[in-house]
């Protein structure tokens, strides 16, 4: 199959790539730096050191002796949007190519509208490229859990059916989500649910909930394939930021009372989720949409187990309350569906404290390079 | 009460500026000429000459002695925004200054880019201006009833109660909508619902039906009052265009079957849903939801009732059935509620055969400037 991945060069994006193209699948990948300019910007570098996309794909061709092909662009510039699709002529794209930090898109006026301006308009081209190039093209679209927010009731994946008055229709399960970015998200999905209604697209939201880890199969210990692995308050998830403060003997920053509860997943089975549903697309004029995560963990018991994991590798580990900088409920109700990509055949990688200690001591062998100054957090959603 | 009013060049906008300074409201108007700007891209007059929004109020202070005062410019930019809410300090803003059109929202790339950009990012800027100069503001958002699609359930006022799996929670009423424009309406009310919800804003959407008619009390047959009347298939709404085409002696044309069936409102009564809003601002982080239409009607019974008028008249009207050049039900169930503005003292004015026969005696008047080459529809959904 012929996949583009959008935003191939982020987290998830570069290990994607790898394991795409490690499965046979011809890969080509675009990325427009953002979230490097981004970093750089906010002075947040990551644990290790990311070699340049370019330079990746030549570090990835000598350990598997695969091509992946590379452009470097802005998707919000639609004419080269196009001319990519023109070119390469995907069968299946993968769009990771949004600003991903709900604390970046709180900072302020600028930083809110290069977030609201860079995902949405970016999603419409992907829309119109498709249409325009080839409308049979699956879109493999990343979505967040955080869409659905907190709800009172069971969250559905993704369409809930509404009996009201006597009568029956099917609909968008409801998103309300905790910040401008988990908003633009919710946006995305209107737009390309009207554009599957007007035009037939084929796409797959997959809603993912916070990921964790480092590790894939196709890093194998070549520290030149590793993700760019974030820990800092703006772009770090919450477990890998746990892993980073407990490695650097600082206390575990809990935001309130710590009872947020989320699905959470191993970035080895965002790799499972994201080829499975590109090895099944979807028909014409649908959206499909799968509640991607494993297991359901509220804040307070990742901290615990981290502070286990600490334990076992001889690590004293403190958890520390901070005032939650964020506005969202710290005790709720959370009952997710999660069925449609284990009935594709995903094979759950969960979280133990032999996952998180092998975790952990690779990030030890980092060390020197943890920045504890941008552990805490400064952002507030006020 | 000092009342900014932004997009206030428009269709509606105008005469919402006349009807708020005539009674009493200190009132700002700004506006960047957009509508004007692209209905002379695609080369579309409106029926009537419409002075520059400078010389607007000029002849609005010569008939009522009242000033309004003019800004030009750019709600996009967000520096020019926030000093407009500097200088001015309103109490409240009503937000018109949106990409308004349905089928030019659908016509390519560019205009869908700008019809996204334009809106949300106007969009977010009134909320960050609102939060920076003073969040007591009391946002007044135009909204749309096509944000909710024609759905198989009743439609409620903006929220339901949904109940599932033996548990309950509110939401906002589920909305699907039938083009890129109304899809950027649904977006708008997830960027202020966030908001609302993460700071506490004051909002109130008011989810109007499309609107019909001309004359507003202030314009009292005060030619260089009037609005920009628009009876093309991109600008004009379908009840003004079937006025148009009956006084062109051209025939209605009904778009498939004709059995789209919307709730309308008279131009007259949007000003009064507008000025009790106003008077009645909501509390601290409430979004309140308006559904602003006084009549159900579908598209053949406006034709029908347009072909009785011109009867009135001794004009003889044909009905044409066209290809239906957008993608949407023709037979669907349609029942919303419509409660909460009568509760506040809407006093509706009906559609009645007379108010049809004043519209199109004074369209009549003006029948030398119909061209009737940008009647048909050239624009389609796919």
């Amino acid at each position: 199959m012929r996949i583009l991945i959008l935003g191939g060069d982020g987290f998830l994006g570069w290990p994607t790539c790898m394991n795409l193209s490690g499965l046979g699948h011809e890969v080509m990948v675009v990325d427009n730096y953002l979230r490097r300019d981004m970093a750089g910007q906010c002075d947040l570098p990551t644990l290790f050191p990311t070699p340049s996309l370019e330079d990746r794909v030549g570090h990835w061709k000598a350990a598997s002796g695969k091509t992946i092909d590379v452009r470097i662009g802005d998707i919000c510039d639609y004419p080269f949007l196009k001319g990519v699709f023109e070119e390469f002529q995907p069968d299946t794209v993968i769009h990771y190519a949004e600003q991903p930090s709900a604390p970046y898109s709180m900072l302020g006026q600028g930083e809110a509208q290069k977030t609201l301006v860079n995902n949405l308009n970016g999603t419409l081209n992907v829309a119109y490229a498709v249409k325009e190039t080839n409308p049979d093209i699956h879109i493999v679209k990343l979505g967040t859990m955080g869409e659905y927010g907190t709800p009172n009731i069971d969250i559905e994946e993704g369409f809930i059916e509404i009996e009201h008055k006597g009568r029956k229709d099917r609909f968008l399960f409801p998103r309300q989500a905790g910040s401008l970015y988990h908003t633009t998200k919710i946006q995305d999905t209107d737009l390309l649910y009207f554009y599957v209604r007007a035009w037939g697209l084929r796409v797959t939201d997959l809603m993912q909930g916070p990921v964790y880890g480092l590790f894939t199969d196709e890093m194998q210990g070549n520290d030149k394939l590793f993700t760019c692995f974030a820990y800092d308050e703006i772009f770090g998830t919450v477990l890998n930021r746990f892993i980073v403060q407990a490695v650097a003997g600082v206390p575990l920053t809990v935001y309130g009372k710590g009872g947020q509860t989320r699905g959470y997943l191993n970035i080895k089975d965002t790799l499972q989720c994201v080829a499975l549903a590109a090895d099944n697309p979807v028909g014409q004029g649908e959206l499909r949409v799968f509640n991607q995560f494993t297991e359901v963990f509220s804040v307070l018991q990742l901290a615990e187990m981290v502070r286990q994991a600490g334990e076992a590798m001889g690590i004293a580990v403190e958890l520390r309350n901070l005032p939650n900088p964020r506005v969202e409920a710290e005790e709720h109700y959370y009952n997710p569906v999660h069925h449609g990509l284990r009935e594709l055949g995903l094979q759950p990688n969960l979280l133990t404290t032999e996952v998180l200690v092998q975790i952990m001591e690779q990030v030890r062998r980092y060390e020197n390079r943890i920045r504890k100054d941008i552990i805490l957090p400064k952002v507030t959603w006020k």
